[in-house]
């Protein structure tokens, strides 16, 4: 799976949390980090997307959107032509959404500051996925990073890393699967003890894995014995 | 009340739906017109909205929101300081939508082809006047212009006036006494026999007018009566 991460940020050089998601992706060659200008060519855009699966836009919530840069681009990018007319050109990829925010998570609610759920103000991104036939990712809203602590930014590392490449982040299964993949990747990096206890790691984690899909497979005879 | 009627349309001069509008205004002193380039003067744009009460954004609906030369401007003019830091520039004042679009009414419900409301795809609209204190008028979307019949343009023609200059358009008592000061500024300018006419006219929807409330106020009094 190729994934192309589109970043639209008018002031990209001051930001820390653009540059901390820039340095996760480093080691990844199946991804394509392409910063946005104001000038767009548009042949050249369109063939970026095709050659990619998963799209995502990666931006600052401004005014409950995205900043003019990446509007600009859909208006002159996104063809009539080429998204639904006559082509279908996006139809089965994906599009998710990265979007950091300043403000606290708390007040995307009903009643809170904000009054509204970022899924609701992300309304428009799934409308256009909706007429480009692509799968609409659950979007992965970054509140106030800068308040984070080192722990919450680690954890927050690998669930960008597995939002960009990871095909099946949302189970729990999927999860295991691209772990692993990281930690093979690893293996093969690595030489002598560590390599040794690296490759032990791994077969235990693989292990748990096995027990874990032993465990579902038994828990599904049960339910199926219960429907009956 | 005054209206800014603020128009971002990247191709104005090609807009058949824009010019009626437009055209439609023409004999009202309180509306001003301001059309968007894409060159923003921030302190003359700021100075624009501090004169006026109602503030309507217009455009076409281009991927389920405004052109990139509406977002350019909110992104520039709309200061956090300007909007809802140290101060709160736009609280009370109230911000409506007129937004145009090709696609049919019918699309734009779970199910359709569009799958969104409009209500719900103009979101982030909404939220930008709940932080900035402005009321959020019901939003007047025209669907397929160019597929109305002069009898619905007509129709468009009074609604949109209406939606632009009259302070309470929502409420059908505020429709007639909008129709009044209409056929008022009409007498004022007009001679002779015809001058008779509308004044006659004028009585005779002033006295339906009257008789109209009385009858809602006796109706109030059943009610409450039943309340008891």
């Amino acid at each position: 799976m190729k994934t192309l991460v589109i970043v639209a940020h008018p002031q990209l050089a001051d930001s820390g949390t653009q540059q901390f998601l820039k340095t996760s992706l480093q080691n990844f060659s199946t991804v394509t980090w392409h910063v946005l200008a104001p000038d767009v060519d548009v042949a050249a855009e369109q063939a970026l997307l095709r050659r990619h699966d998963r799209i995502i836009f990666q931006f600052p919530l401004y005014w409950y959107s995205a900043p003019a840069l990446l509007k600009h681009w859909e208006d002159e990018v996104l063809t009539r032509n080429f998204v639904y007319g006559a082509q279908h050109e996006l139809a089965h990829k994906e599009l998710g959404i990265v979007v950091t925010t300043g403000d606290a998570k708390r007040e995307f609610v009903a009643g809170g500051k904000e009054d509204y759920t970022m899924s609701e103000l992300l309304r428009p991104y799934q409308a256009l996925a909706h007429k480009a036939q692509m799968s609409y990712l659950p979007p992965l809203p970054i509140f106030q990073f800068a308040y984070l602590t080192d722990a919450q930014k680690q954890a927050l590392l690998v669930t960008y890393q597995q939002y960009i490449t990871n095909s099946d982040f949302t189970s729990f299964h999927g999860q295991e699967l691209w772990f692993e993949g990281q930690l093979k990747a690893k293996i093969d990096q690595t030489k002598g003890t560590s390599k040794q206890q690296l490759t032990q790691i791994l077969t235990a984690v693989q292990d748990n894995r096995e027990q874990l899909e032993e465990l579902r497979w038994t828990l599904s005879l049960i339910k199926d014995n219960e429907d009956e």
